[in-house]
């Protein structure tokens, strides 16, 4: 009956939770945070540096990988975890966010929805059918129900259709799933409407799903409201299951998200911020393309222990990424994911002592930024 | 007095050398290839993972630093090896052949060579002095004296003027040169005159450098003439003392060389073609984005036991490269740079062994290509 487990370990007096997930590929300690691998690959990292910096589990999209290279060809070469060399978990999304962003691109039916793909402007249809197909033929031990993300803003008849077509589709991916290996989670949608998001939440816990996100946040509301909408629903999720707050975030997104009792988090922000020249330091990010560190001999980040700021200075960072080298965003990149995966060991280590409110102060305290 | 040695080990009956050159940052068997590090970073690899490629010695190019970020600044960092993390033997190229290079930009007197930085216009003159100051400032283990690369086709005479102004300049490199520490190479020019190779090469060697380079080869003459040229010039250098082809080649040029009695060199190759999608293999050379390859499991090389090799398919790789994928270059590279790495190390082995025209043959006879 499927190989996916989650045992909650402890609640901190905050509220925040350390638990234990158990797949077919290992265990993960939650709160985990997951780096993205759109295209199969967590950009210029080797999944040998992703575990050297403490990775456990990544999220690739649907979207991207059935477009290219297509489902059924990573399916046939084995799965995603042999495709892109990686043994540890995988997560995918359902590509309801992804052909969400397609604006207009795509059009929404009862079926499922129609669109152009951002590669060739072929034309396809996805509905819950095919993105749980597709998902299982990625083969990743945690898969989610297909989506219709309520656009902000939107009225709230506007978002409650949207949200009930949400469950009837999230009713059809658990009929249409093929393999329980798989963890099949359900996705929290109700757009900025806390009546709403609980309704979604209470209609999916009586589905059942092994776990549940909250989605359709980050669309351009206040931080505050995404917040709001999160807590609105996780006091009808289930103690026992995970909870996954989907595209989230800045450190101190994930630290505020913990305390509300969320244990899986995932996002572009150490990868994409390492690209652009953003690093990640305990005392706020650093953007190292500016001028003040073009003789700064000194590391990224003093506190830090990672294979970059080991090794090379602020003034070689600099000048990689002035010169446009690809080193550049392999050492940023490496750096940022070591500065998540060091973020969360913090926390998990805090709730298992009963002072995750003391790490959290002592985070923001020192820490200039979001 | 300096660190630097060159030890002759043995010589097989072909004429190829087994070698042994000590620096103040390690000791480097011979014949060696040393990957390019234009600016200060052999794109796309970390230090650990040119380490874990095999990689002993690599080449910087000294046009590049001294426009950017600076010999100075590189300098006051502690030099380039902290500068780029990478604590083994470092060689440099004299910027001779990259101002050469620039073509229109720059205009070549006596007293040295006046040209435009490709970067921003700016106006510079590099002089033998200059040259070896700012290898200095850089603190590679080996350094080359400053020359004049002469064009192809020229004229005999041209040639000779041209061979004679490196000549000259080779004298004030000898004379400028402030750190012992160093190993200064003088370079064999003479176009593709062998006459004038031999006086080049003769009059160098009354000098007494460390080390003599053959230059001004692949500037568009036949593989022929360039071991004609090459073959000219090394029957003037003398045994003891480390022969080096700059900026060769593949891997049949490379056993061609070593044939003749070279110990070093250095070339793009493995990295550029790495960054393009172009794989080296026992069998040849195989081009990633081949349709063919689309869904082949297989590795690019099923003799090959690199980590690339090891962990990803070629339909995985060429999914890579088609997604543009920053990994795509980090894999493709590591590949060829091991390649070449066991290239070399076959190449030492069976000299050892008196059978390099053994290794040679065996790996022509299976080798598809230059």
């Amino acid at each position: 009956m499927g190989s996916f487990e989650f045992r909650l370990e402890h609640t901190d007096p905050s509220g925040a939770r350390l638990g234990r997930m158990r797949t077919a590929h290992g265990d993960v300690d939650t709160p985990v945070f997951a780096p993205v691998g759109t295209q199969a690959t967590v950009k210029a990292i080797t999944p040998a540096l992703l575990a050297e910096a403490g990775v456990r589990m990544v999220l690739s999209n649907t979207y991207h990988l059935y477009l290219r290279p297509g489902h059924e060809l990573i399916r046939d070469l084995g799965g995603l975890h042999r495709f892109m060399g990686w043994s540890g978990p995988i997560l995918t999304d359902s590509g309801g966010y992804q052909v969400f962003s397609l604006g207009e691109l795509r059009k929404i039916t009862e079926e499922g929805v129609r669109f152009r793909s951002h590669l060739d402007g072929s034309q396809h249809l996805i509905t819950p059918e095919r993105a749980t197909a597709v998902q299982e033929a990625l083969g990743a031990d945690i898969i989610m129900a297909f989506d219709d993300c309520t656009p902000y803003p939107a009225t709230e008849d506007y978002t409650r259709q949207s949200m009930l077509l949400t469950l009837r589709w999230a009713q059809r991916c658990l009929k249409a799933q093929g393999n329980a290996d798989q963890a099949l989670f359900g996705i929290v949608q109700g757009g900025m409407y806390p009546d709403l998001r609980r309704e979604s939440a209470q209609r999916l816990v009586e589905m059942d799903f092994k776990g549940y996100a909250i989605g359709g946040l980050s669309v351009g509301e206040t931080r505050e409201m995404m917040f709001e909408m999160a807590d609105a629903a996780i006091g009808f999720l289930p103690e026992e299951k995970p909870r996954y707050m989907m595209g989230v975030g800045t450190p101190v997104d994930i630290l505020d998200a913990v305390r509300l009792g969320i244990d899986m988090f995932d996002c572009v922000m150490p990868t994409r911020n390492g690209r652009n020249g953003t690093l990640f330091t305990r005392r706020g990010k650093l953007s190292i393309k500016r001028s003040e560190f073009a003789s700064d001999p000194r590391p990224p980040d003093e506190e830090c222990s990672c294979y970059t700021c080991r090794n090379f200075s602020r003034a070689y960072l600099r000048h990689l990424f002035q010169a446009c080298e690809i080193l550049s965003s392999v050492l940023n990149t490496f750096h940022n994911l070591h500065f998540y995966m060091q973020l969360m060991e913090g926390i998990r280590k805090s709730i298992a002592e009963n002072r995750f409110m003391e790490y959290y102060s002592d985070f923001v305290n020192s820490y200039n930024g979001e």
